[in-house]
């Protein structure tokens, strides 16, 4: 392997800097997994025990990433009464932007703005960076990694990062029952208060097809015939041609010879998307360790992962885990449970490797506080690894464990493919952090939905909202010409 | 004002760094403006005295903002002879992405490597941070901003910078003479040879919808009812549904109330715009002289600006220009030609300021040069003030004029909105980085297409390309379901 040290040497005398405080927003509604695997004919055990599902969190028919990334800001910064002005960036890292030019993070920031508006005065973000970050599910953390050097390169610089997203697949599709929706928005800022975020980042990326949101090309000529067939007449390219020119609406005339649709649902390859998060992640943790030394298992207590679905770290770490046995000289606590591999690829053995008591000490040691969450959420996309954060700093806390100046490794992933690999310490300070972040509480109040009114839902088929909850949502979208498609938001009663 | 000044303390020892190399990209194709203002009955010297249009790039039936960016990536490699693996990162500023999830510098470097594979083997970017930024024609620079960051972080960082972008607006609209195409690709490093960036930035938002690119909703059974209508076929919403559903295309079958039409073409309001860009540089430049004193008619020898077209930026500083007489206290001068305005808002009198010898002066010494690219080229979006760095340092070799240890101010602007203020110097090795640049020769050598070519390359009406010059492009986009949508790229001969 060549591996590039010069690219990402790090300069010695380096201030701390990392998370000061982290909100999130998770939508009102859920949807029960055990309801869906019965609507869908799906064995509950299979999504339950298998891949660790239990509740998937359902946006209303007023929300959005700018409306989710909105309250997790605005509660960021009620939580923590930060005075807006002295926030340098916010960065919002998503996969489900609003527009293509105007980044999604102006709009939240437009609802906050107007909320703050009474204690701050106009325009309270006046001077901050604003700023949407693309790459799938890892965006928000190269938000992260370019606000810590943002915050290194200067003093007293405080910045927040948003994530942000909507995971929303194909009814009746393989990724239906892996949805989740919501925002995690943190503050970063010199000696932080929760986790302190080291500057050694091992990366690596690949450019592939694993997962991705394109548009749908349609040939405007050929759907109007066919829509015609459907109707009984059979056309000529030019009868349609002629026809379409008549329609007022834009729909057909506006004289591009193309349709392109847009879907929130991606194309995606769920066992090639896996394979490519393995590999990725593997390159990535082989680039920080060319920076720097690591024994994952004596000097991590904790492993983060992005999450897809709850059980996905533990599920696609058992070959790291097997090389991290090797590098602690403990592989013989192995061999003697399961004997040795036949091969280095031995499947079987690796598989029995996974089920022995041994791999489940490791994972409920450093794995399980940070999968809860996602249990009751689904998938956040780039929100999900620090959702998982949450749930390990609240699962701690709520458990009265002692992680003070833990290491946690963080394994983030993005389809299109890159993986960044970091870790974080967790700070003296942090239970006074946490204490009013309360998820669990808040999780286990949402309002639960049918399966008619989540399906209702995805199909945009309802025109008010089903919860009754306060929140910044949206409230309209613009029609006159010259603003045609501008979205407001404000507190939804 | 209420100025933040914590939020952007800077340390005070600081690495120089800046841009150490820079290339483009441009359209083989361009449109004359005179044969678009005879076309749309529009009278040319408007354009062309008034805003400064000469000739339009349009992009070829196979191009698009990966392909560009491609083609300015491979050229930045090539003309300076770089080893892709000591590149830490690959930062795209764009608003002409092509796909919502994967990053479109992703298929950059996917087409990049496989040219680079005969001579660095698989995979030469395969730990480098890939990245797409997004705000409007600001992403770039916002790319710029947080990877100088990153190189001051660590030691002996290198990073590309790549802004790509398509202009395109609808046919026979107010916009549709200020189109433009191509990628401009820097090279950043410590001790540049180009372009050292100091790192006072001057910061101003605001979320407003001046100009955006939202989906455009469409119900779908509104749309296919007024589909039969066309067809003389009167259908009640049931039937209508009814028929959508025997749809085998998924066009009206795939269950969702509505369509998510996308568009390359903005939704704008071209004055509100003008606007916007006037108050975000001003509030912009506030900020910076908050953090650093700068008298700009003796400090900034070179101004540069975004330019949507190319006259934008003289259009727009007049009033800035009148502060900075004061500024230097030269105010005088100008009293002495036109008299005193009769208050500060005396537009009458601005206007004349604007057609003294005076204010010529100053454009001609100070912007100008910044000017021609654009006047060749048109709007280029995020890459649009790069280019008018490529145009000053250009003309500047062409003319033989002295510039190096010359400041340059620069004047960035994103609708939706936000605007940057930063500086830049010359460094003495500029001549020798500039000299392969030959932007203007490349600008003269390129084919013209007539308006009809024109207007079906912009309605996708063209299978194949028009041009015959060798460079990456679209060779073909997925079919197959798992795959549906991925973009190929090859080398177009």
């Amino acid at each position: 392997m060549h591996v590039n040290k010069s690219a990402n040497n790090t300069s010695s005398t380096m201030t701390k800097v990392g998370i000061d405080a982290i909100s999130y927003y998770v939508p009102a509604l859920y949807l029960s997994i055990s309801d869906l695997a019965a609507a869908r004919n799906i064995e509950y055990a299979k999504l339950n025990k298998g891949l660790g599902l239990h509740r998937m969190a359902v946006p209303d028919a007023d929300e959005d990433a700018a409306s989710f990334a909105a309250n997790a800001l605005l509660k960021l910064i009620n939580e923590n009464s930060l005075d807006p002005k002295t926030i340098g960036r916010i960065y919002l890292g998503t996969e489900s932007a609003l527009d293509a030019a105007k980044p999604t993070s102006t709009y939240a920031v437009e609802a906050v703005e107007a909320e703050l508006k009474e204690v701050y005065g106009e325009r309270c973000f006046k001077h901050c960076d604003i700023l949407d970050m693309t790459f799938a599910c890892i965006g928000a953390v190269d938000a992260l990694h370019n606000s810590l050097d943002w915050i290194r390169a200067g003093k007293n610089r405080k910045a927040i990062v948003i994530a942000s997203d909507y995971a929303k697949y194909e009814l009746n599709s393989t990724g239906e029952y892996t949805q989740g929706a919501g925002a995690v928005a943190m503050l970063l800022s010199e000696s932080p208060s929760l986790i302190s975020i080291g500057d050694t980042w091992g990366v690596a990326s690949q450019s592939v097809g694993d997962f991705f949101k394109p548009r749908r090309l349609f040939d405007k000529v050929e759907v109007f015939k066919s829509t015609a067939a459907l109707l009984g007449t059979t056309l000529t390219d030019d009868e349609a041609k002629n026809l379409m020119e008549k329609d007022t609406s834009s729909f057909w005339s506006d004289g591009e010879a193309k349709f392109n649709i847009f879907k929130e649902e991606p194309v995606f390859d769920g066992p090639y998307s896996n394979e490519c998060y393995q590999d990725r992640i593997k390159e990535a943790f082989e680039h920080f360790r060319t920076q720097k030394k690591v024994n994952v298992l004596k000097d991590w207590q904790h492993l983060l992962f992005h999450l897809p679905y709850a059980y996905q770290g533990r599920r696609m770490i058992v070959n790291n885990w097997i090389s991290w046995l090797k590098d602690n000289n403990s592989i013989n606590k192995l061999y003697e449970i399961i004997g040795q591999p036949s091969s280095q690829a031995d499947s079987e053995w690796i598989r029995n490797a996974s089920k022995t008591e041994l791999y489940r000490d490791f994972t409920s040691q450093k794995i399980e506080l940070g999968e809860c969450a996602s249990s009751d959420i689904g998938n956040m996309y780039t929100a999900s690894i620090f959702m998982s954060l949450l749930s390990l700093l609240n699962m701690a806390y709520d458990k009265n464990i002692h992680i003070a100046g833990n290491t946690i490794g963080f394994f983030s992933y993005g389809s299109g493919s890159k993986s960044k690999v970091f870790e974080g310490i967790v700070e003296d300070n942090w239970k006074s952090v946490i204490k009013p972040s309360k998820l669990f509480e808040y999780l286990h109040q949402r309002q639960s939905i049918d399966v008619s009114t989540y399906e209702n839902l995805h199909k945009r088929k309802l025109k008010n909202s089903v919860s009754n909850q306060q929140y910044i949502s949206l409230s309209n979208i613009e029609t006159t010409p010259l603003k045609n498609g501008y979205r407001y938001y404000s507190f939804h009663n």
